[in-house]
């Protein structure tokens, strides 16, 4: 077998040197070059590995994402990582007969050379009958002809307005929409305290590149939004996991953590938490926004999924009590219209504001006006609006059927979330579900969903999946699910049989 | 005299405290936060309050900066520096009833604070008659109907593939159409070796984010494109200019700069010099190649413009002779276009490309794929192709008007480029041209055009204007640039006459 080979041939050092992933993936790196790993073939899982050559699995699956960072192997959920063939530049650089390559990994940045591939992130090559994978919307339900004909005004009798424009803080009629959507929110807010953004994320980008220095503290939750933590990462933040609860952030550990040390930025998803879907307690909110002053700490509101109420109740927005202004607001379209529509908003302090507006110039000078001026349509005529409380009432429908299937099918030693918004749930396995084996077996019998260490900065989180119910209607919801759990419980059978 | 009220109030420390732009800022913002400059009230030009008050130009400059930034004040080119009323946030955490505000400066990240509107970017509020400000196109020329057919193709038939989709490299039918026509200009490169950015723009923040650490030197064309230089310094690069004369940036310089210091990147047009328009020399090519080479230098190769192409021999891209991956080829499709069409494209070797993904996913998951899909439609179907040749026609006619116009109507001391491509053309006036009152003047009588000083990243540089013909027939060419010659020989008999 591969991996007995593998163990044959290497010797991890673990006095000296290089990182032992490191070591491991030079290893293999020289398997591969040399060619005793042939393009296409696979590699052992993670865990055989480990066992096999007497390193951690996450040192095996480091170095396997270094090896699909220099582009020798490819990794997909649920099949494995495969042997790439080299091909473009990397056979060309390779070639002796031309001048070697540019050594790329010594010029890359503190900041280039820490970019790591969330895991968790890849989907399956081909759709599964039963998906619950989040981040999607139902198609079906889209106002398709709207949308064309406010693209086509766009496009058209607007278009010797916007054509020319290039301009880092939005569509000025978006701005006005956006302005007053936020004060019907009850968010005190004149069009000139919104940045459009391209989507929620660019937003994330830019509070991150105006407050955070390398090894600058960020408070995230736990488990919290894989993007949050991709873009605070990226500009070498230190990220502070703070629990989550039923009630949301945890306030009293958050009170910890900011008196123990100094924190920068606290990132936190209210409304709708970011995999939970439940929102904050009442009087938390009232807490963050204290501790936030006491601390001198700005804090990231991501209202992302506010449109998509599922409760009875409305949750305000901190923002609207932000007397101070400490909150950095971002709302976004892609939730209520799609996500592939990367337009969103940042309503922040003047001082941060006008900032943020400069560092959007540097990175990318304007956004696409065309598909903002197609959004301030749809935002204007009232089609938005319609639109989000058709989804609502359709995600109600959706969300009751599954939390039924998920009575009927799953263990009950499984626990998951009561979302207030949104559309999907947050489950948690008990622990000794092997996640790797699991989407394997759920695969097989046609299901998907989202990976929980996504979602996870624990080194060793409780197994957990995000199901969306998004896109199944709620015959599609009662097999799938009722499939899921089947595979649950074979899952936990197999643990409980070691 | 309001300045005169300034001297008698401001007395600069030279000896210890803050820099003196920062005292200055200081005592301004005090007088209007006392009320003693109210809303609407015009401050003096930069070079009276500076001869007043003892202080240099650049000094009065920055502390005016500061006091934008701070949205005390607001700038107009040709206009002046006038007082803002205090409203939004700022006039609510400046209400002492409230409480105080977040103190926004002391959180700001290094690149947050040293974020600089670049000078000379602001347009005049109004139109003018005679406008050859850059970074337009020909409104009139622009291919309507097929891009809303496209526009509406792609949220139509295409949106069930697209709407779901977050896909940080791009629309891959976009990435094929780009890859194909960057082989027919002879560029090797796979669909796989192609980066949808957002604009030129995303794709220099990307480089920046993926290779520059604070402090790191980039050499940049001196005079050079103010986009790049955000870019790069909005991540805290150090900017090296090397000169650049008529046939591009000059490799006997940059030969200097790069045995002189560690230089991580070098950031060039070489099809189209912005601001010039000229091309970089054959033999200089080949220099360039062979430095990078030796010193082990990263080259940016931004070919913003090189479909649009005037001259009537090609240059070929840099990228044509990468064998070893060290170019980071960068194209766009907002000059072909429209500017608001915020697309581009990064090529770079696989170990980079591939990081490049991650880091455009960190900053905004993904680009606008109804724009890519529609622009791929219009690629794909040779829309695009006629357009430019159309577009090509009609700018070497309107060259040819400004050329004539310049020869008619500019004093002999002043010289001009010969653009091999794109759409302006940058003249240098003699020394001793005030940049601010010709701006002034040239507005009185209806002209406008692109400042110099921001493609310029020396101290006193030579009072240049860029000169855009893009939007303007030939009859209103002659006329405006016959205007804007008088004004220009006023400026320099006064100057003569002081």
């Amino acid at each position: 077998m591969l991996w007995r080979m593998l163990e044959l041939a290497f010797r991890p050092d673990r006095a000296a040197g290089p990182p032992l992933y490191r070591q491991l993936a030079d290893h293999l790196r020289e398997l591969v070059e040399a060619g005793r790993l042939a393009p296409g073939q696979k590699l052992p899982a993670s865990r055989q590995l480990a066992e096999a050559v007497g390193v951690s699995r996450n040192t095996v699956n480091l170095a396997y994402e270094a090896l699909a960072d220099a582009d020798l192997v490819s990794a997909h959920v649920g099949q494995g990582t495969f042997v790439l063939a080299q091909k473009g530049w990397l056979a060309r650089s390779a070639d002796p007969e031309r001048e070697p390559g540019l050594a790329w990994e010594g010029l890359l940045s503190a900041r280039g050379r820490s970019l790591r591939r969330p895991s968790g992130l890849s989907r399956p090559a081909a759709p599964l009958p039963f998906d619950f994978d989040a981040g999607r919307v139902d198609l079906a339900s889209l106002p398709r002809t709207e949308l064309r004909r406010a693209l086509s005004r766009a496009a058209g009798e607007h278009l010797d307005a916007i054509a020319n424009r290039i301009d880092p803080a939005g569509w000025p009629p978006l701005r006005e929409e956006i302005a007053r959507s936020l004060v019907a929110r009850g968010i005190r807010c004149e069009p000139d305290d919104v940045l459009v953004v391209h989507g929620a994320q660019q937003g994330l980008d830019l509070a991150a590149r105006l407050l955070v220095d390398p090894g600058d503290a960020v408070a995230v939750e736990e488990p919290g939004y894989f993007g949050a933590r991709l873009a605070f990462g990226s500009h070498g933040a230190q990220l502070v996991p703070v629990p989550v609860d039923a009630g949301g952030l945890s306030t009293e550990v958050l009170a910890r953590t900011l008196r123990a040390r100094r924190v920068k930025l606290v990132y936190t998803t209210p409304a709708v938490q970011s995999p939970t879907g439940e929102a904050l307690a009442p009087e938390r909110r009232q807490e963050l926004l204290e501790l936030a002053a006491q601390y001198q700490v700005a804090v990231i509101e991501d209202d992302y999924d506010s449109e998509l109420r599922l409760a009875s109740t409305v949750t305000p927005a901190l923002k609207r009590e932000d007397e101070a202004g400490r909150v950095i607001y971002l709302g976004t379209f892609s939730k209520a219209l799609f996500p592939a529509l990367r337009v969103g908003y940042l309503v922040g302090a003047r001082p941060l504001l006008r900032r943020a507006v400069l560092a959007c110039a540097a990175a990318q000078l304007g956004g696409s006006l065309i598909e903002q001026a197609a959004l301030a349509e749809l935002l204007r005529s009232g089609v938005l609006e319609r639109h989000v409380r058709r989804v609502r009432r359709l995600y109600r429908e959706r969300l009751d059927a599954i939390l039924v299937a998920l009575s009927e099918s799953f263990p009950s030693t499984a626990r998951w979330s009561r979302p207030a918004g949104g559309n999907s749930i947050w489950v948690e396995l008990p622990a000794g579900v092997d996640p790797d084996a699991l989407a394997r077996a759920a695969a097989e019998v046609g299901v998907g969903y989202g990976r929980g260490e996504l979602f996870q900065l624990a080194d060793s989180p409780p197994p957990c999946l995000l199901l969306s119910f998004a896109c199944a209607e709620p015959g599609v919801i009662q097999e799938g699910i009722g499939r899921l759990g089947e595979v649950v419980k074979n899952a936990l059978a197999q643990e409980v049989g070691r």
